[in-house]
């Protein structure tokens, strides 16, 4: 017992972490870039708050533990931004070996539920999949709409790049899929987000 | 339906302001003190990984539901040193009125069992609000260990005081308890801590 729960505690002490993982959107406030580990949580509320509006039964559990262990590897391989230009499968290829180390921390039967939980997520076949990718998709868009565009801007990103990258959502709720449609035009009329 | 979802979306946005929250213990790296949305995180992870060891039985979600929105109430009321001596009944009522300001944001229903969640954290009755009050109480313990106790010797804090503090941890879980008191010992020994 004593050396399980000692594996345990590494874990927990090594994805401290997450919490200096930069991404590229910005707390609302605009004062700073936000931290994986903090966007986690986030995610994590917001699927407590939103989970009546997915089309498919989900089972919330799941969905909470896809969305708060979803981001761990980017200890070891960083933040992928969502319109990068780098081989998906090579960063593919160094998320999994990030799965394997960080993950490989945990007594046996746990690294093999979190490596599955992880996978599942990234997969995003299971109804509770799509509605985490969901929900991951959409808290940027909003943090982009209220920071009126900035790394959009940066990026030169456009609306149609925008909502192709929403599409999962669509295949997990109708009721967030117009919302994210209509706050996309919104962006577009207010100069946020090119045509 | 328009209503309700453009509620949670303001609720969603409102709880950012949880990243703003600094708590007294760092990083586990030092660098920074951490604030109170990616500790929320933390604490959520720690629970999918140490749920086994709670001696009652336990609903894991109810647990992760807790220790998700414990401290969003400090977004107006401000975090409170474990050791502060500022009076608790004040404490206290400043952060009802804040759980009222912003779990208020939320539909009815939605509001009705968030304040229900956040009261049952407070009062430590059930077996998950004893053992989500167990992992709050563990954290900073092993943060402030593996900071040398820093915080500690800031505020002249003895092994007492935090044995008094751990005290939830014995009603909750006997192998968590004994981690406690020989991390207590430890940090004793290394001088990180008064006798």
């Amino acid at each position: 017992m004593l050396a399980r729960l000692s594996d345990q505690m590494k874990f927990i002490e090594e994805i401290d972490q997450l919490k200096s993982v930069q991404r590229k959107t910005s707390i609302v406030s605009g004062e700073r870039r936000e931290n994986s580990a903090e966007h986690s949580w986030h995610l994590a509320v917001m699927a407590l708050i939103l989970d009546e509006h997915a089309d498919a039964s989900i089972d919330v559990l799941k969905v909470l533990k896809l969305v708060l262990i979803h981001d761990i590897v980017e200890i070891d391989s960083g933040d992928t931004y969502a319109f990068s230009r780098r081989d998906h499968l090579e960063v593919a290829e160094n998320e999994r070996s990030s799965a394997q180390r960080i993950f490989g921390l945990l007594p046996d039967d746990q690294r093999q539920s979190f490596i599955a939980l992880w996978e599942e997520f990234n997969t995003g076949v299971t109804a509770e999949a799509k509605f985490a990718n969901s929900l991951d998709r959409i808290m940027p868009l909003i943090h982009n709409f209220l920071a009126r565009g900035t790394v959009w801007q940066e990026n030169s990103i456009h609306k149609d790049q925008v909502v192709r990258r929403m599409a999962i959502v669509q295949s997990s709720s109708h009721t967030l899929w117009d919302f994210c449609l209509s706050l996309i035009s919104e962006a577009v009329e207010r100069g946020y987000l090119q045509e």
